[in-house]
């Protein structure tokens, strides 16, 4: 999950802790040899650094364009996730109005919106490679829970079960051919965003990019002491650490942007959302079940013009 | 709200007032050690800042462009609300077509028209963080009202509400069942554009980027006098605050850009295009009561071939 | 209108005339100041200006991209007004068939074709401020023209006069129910179309950005003089000169081409597309007219295999 | 059409004879001047043509990233054109199954499909500014080949054509009306590709930015000379006219390929598309011929279970 | 296919082998000359190709953009077909209820599922360039297998066979119009999701801008050497090796990723996405064919309330 406050500067500077260290030493290195030893031939036109520096500098920023884009879409996807689950809860209480009474209604809505819920979940944890069953039983009814053992796919399978429910309410005369259709765009939309979802985590920034980006740092920082000892001397040091660090950083942030399905603080908080769709559905079916029928009669008493 | 002339230059430089000061007093600081103890060798070649100068440059033409995207995607979200209002409230009036007479299907689509104008209101002022319900009751009936109370996301439950009167009309027969999948595909559009907004009201830019930026460009103005200095002398002081100025300004824009729901003058106009969707939707309304029913005989006397 | 050959040389520099000879004046006085009174200290080092003529580049950059980006759209969704308005007149033709016999289906398209290309008259010149109304009779019938008076917003009154009709077709059942709800889809697109523009026109490029890039436009013309004299003396003047108005010239385009419903020589040519829109669905119009009822036989005589 | 191999280096520097011709003069004068006359004066530091230099190339960027995407867009749309006219194909024969028996059928199928391929020759031409009609009475009957001579847009008339063969269909029973709303579809679609087509055609980048990046260039080349001279003497020659054929010939790149149906070899190669859907749809017609009726039979004999 | 660690530096080096080996004998050759014949003349001030190597970054960075965003359409352009893939098996299973018995519709799914399957291999191994018939008969009959030998391009062959076994299961009444029209609509999808892949399979990137790239590069790594010389001596060597590495890669790595349909190690892993679907699709066969009807009862015993 991704806020305002929880990214310390320490957990930032953190994840470059071992890269800072080695280009100290090879600093220092450098500084040693041109003061003790007068090796001032070593010192080289601050040009040279420069050119690199900006080649880098743009690579950075098409990698961290790409990296916030994947970021971004996978975030979007949770977003689709969050309206569609609410349209699915919607059209569930607007179109279905079965002809054995209100109970069974609102048990067939409760089963496929809490399956809704365990789907929202199931696909947070996949994705995080966690095993997603645990605790699933709150949601499904026991025969939901066992057919999807059977499954590699979890989610896939939950999503099948929502296909089933609705053919059998369209069977049941409980909507009609249009509405069925209508869920059925739904459901494709959900099968739309997992798959989403999977492309982000299964396909690997390209890798040729990622090793040359590094390969291209690395070249820069070494070239970066001999382009500053001439004017700095000792204060080389700092200096090439400062500047070293800039460039670290963003790599290392692109790098972790990319992926936003990994267990790490700067992922799409699927399970914040997770949640927040199972508070927005829940309130749902308990504003049916408090109020009883207040959908049907929402109208003011003094303008009722219509009966059921 | 964003127009083109509220924008004074005092409420802009107001925004970077205390980096501005902090910049001029280290900038004095280098100038006075220069001048008065001769410690020449702190100046350094201007290629070193313009290095990283060239580095912040592209990381904050990156930032400006994804602030820019946000700020754009939160104006057309807003733009296809007023789209879709247009529209909802143009299908009320050409679909329903109740068969207990006019007065009934006017009731209830300026129900449902005036129950859009307040979720554009409610929408408006859940992104802000404000309180939605005040003055609501000018637009809603009183059981719409007081149902709505019990939900935390006050649009959701007038999507819902609105869903429910399209059901009704459905079973009425006002409305056949194509023009119910059609009206139910407007509100599922705007599901969409509400978890739009919220999306980005929700998602903060990646706070490793802020900081790192924020971290590069200190570094930046720290370096800047020093590679200065040899050249300007005292002039180096306005040198420093003018260039540090543009980067802070640039920086405190893209941040000011990305939130567009928070209350700032640079915001989506929210509470504007509500008033424009309410100044269009009641225009339609008080068509259809001043003019009696002017939709259905809107051709010329000389060429009437229809009766209806 | 954007044409290749009308932007005249002359049109372009008239344009940033008083920013020129502002420079110039400011220019000449330093090199004077140089020359006269050998204020030589008064040189800085290029890199300085060059620092800041990469930033400004990489903003106006920015700014170009934006801006191309909204007059890019608003020319999509006048493609789009051409497409849909094609699209309108194909189904009225092939998909309204009258039991009244031939002259009252011509009767009825007709009135819904010229309408429309009333629709994007009164929608360019709403867009461009101007009074939407005269020379509106041509192409509506009485009614109409006295029915959109009374909004302020005319566009939106005629797609409900469109809405308004095909509900009519409907009842009359020229057109079954899911070719009514095909052409409201097409209206709704209209509609989006429409609001598309309005959101070009009344959305302000963030003034902070616009502020700001001027700012630090001024601040490098003031710098650069000092950079250049040292090496071209009183050539300097001149070479200031074509630098600034190159930066100048290129804000200005981008100021200019983000706007582009404001009756200058970069906008969408809104006016010239209504009159492709109008002679297009004119001839659709005259080929009925002429061969009578050649959409009937389109089939070649020895082929015929179906009767109508 | 833009294959891999036929783009010589002769064909591309060809384009840029003039410019290279009238820079190399201008080098040359330059070094003679210098060389003979002495007026070492006129060198000025190299930084002066990298600042202008640093700005050009991100505006050829810019123009680069617009050219390309206008370029991509229409050979997007041609690719639509494809997908779309097997889908029509597709369509016409798992939809259409006429009561008259199997030869209608597949007559007004092919009719049709046939029709699909003149427009596409048809559009392919007109973008080009060629006459479409010649050779087109191989792909159309002729009551449909003197029909479209009354129309200035042939490419219109025949998507009209399609759609009263649609109505026809529909009126004769061979389709149902979902089916007749859904290939009005595809022929919207059609209408929406030719659209895009015509605005990538009739739309020119704006001049402004052309005229302004034309002449920075050349500001540029005039001051290259100078910047090189103190080092190079008459090395110089070569070296600006290599420096200036680069930037000339990726502005030329980009100016051809910003309008790609212009007959230029960079062109989208709507001739070799169109053939490809000649074969694919004749291929499907000839299946139709050659194996009778397989596709009412795809099952294995094992396996029938229907009967038609 | 592309995955994290199957790319080792040695294959990436190897692309550009001939290139450094060039360089090296080339900055050997400058390197000689300097110390032996003391062409001190020769050098030149780094600025020149400091210029040149800003251009080729944006040239470079440009063509990554477009590079990365063809092979980032191809890999999202067979996510859709994974998601299709799905979509289209749970339609099968949820729309197609057979009035003949359990057994057949299960043989009728099962026949389109596996040919579902056959189409992604095909798709996968035609745009490869191979030969797609191997092995298809596992997953056509024989019928199938012999009807798409007579298309060249056997995928369209098969969504043929797809849209003729819908047909025929509308005509035998297992799905409705509207269930036909939605399942349509999928292959449609399938149709445009194949376009595409043939799109960016036949499209070659501007040659124009390839050569210029190239051209521009060699004259950068031309002029290197004489920029680093004097600074330099003999270090000038692997000096100018690994800066012209790193825009020899860069450029390498561009033009490998734009094609990603090319047998490469970093094309779109058609065939292991494709196995994906197989396992998919074949699990939820296995799940019908184990658990003989689980769908159709997938409601908990306890809350029974609807009989099939």
């Amino acid at each position: 999950m991704l806020l305002q406050e929880n990214i310390p500067i320490k957990y930032i500077f953190g994840k470059i802790r071992v890269e800072v260290m080695l280009v100290t030493i090879y600093a220092l290195l450098i500084a040693l040899l041109y003061k003790n030893f007068h090796f001032t031939r070593i010192s080289i036109p601050i040009a040279v650094p420069t050119l690199l520096g900006t080649v880098i500098s743009l690579l950075l920023a098409f990698k961290s364009n790409q990296a916030y884009d994947r970021w971004w879409e996978a975030r979007t996807l949770w977003g689709a996730i969050v309206n569609d689950s609410r349209t699915l809860t919607r059209q569930l209480f607007t179109y279905i109005d079965t002809h054995y009474g209100k109970l069974e209604e609102i048990a067939f809505c409760e089963r496929m919106a809490k399956r809704q819920i365990a789907w929202c979940y199931v696909l947070s944890r996949q994705l995080r490679g966690h095993d997603p069953m645990p605790g699933m039983d709150k949601w499904l009814c026991k025969e939901d829970f066992e057919y999807i053992q059977g499954y590699s796919n979890k989610a896939v399978a939950l999503l099948e079960l929502h296909g089933a429910d609705l053919r059998n309410a369209y069977k049941l005369g409980w909507i009609n051919e249009f509405q069925q259709i209508e869920m059925d765009a739904t459901l494709t939309r959900f099968s739309n965003h997992m798959g989403g979802c999977e492309r982000i985590k299964n396909t690997v920034f390209p890798s040729t990019y990622k090793v040359y980006i590094h390969f291209a740092l690395i070249l820069f920082v070494a070239l970066l002491p001999f382009g500053l000892i001439e004017f700095f001397g000792l204060v080389e040091i700092p200096m090439v650490i400062a500047i070293a660090s800039s460039f670290f950083l963003i790599e290392k942030m692109a790098i972790h942007l990319q992926d936003p399905f990994e267990n790490k603080p700067t992922d799409t908080p699927t399970t914040a959302i997770s949640a927040t769709i199972e508070r927005d559905i829940l309130q749902m079916l308990k504003q049916y079940y408090k109020e009883d029928k207040p959908a049907d009669e929402p109208a003011s008493k003094d303008k009722v013009f219509y009966i059921l």
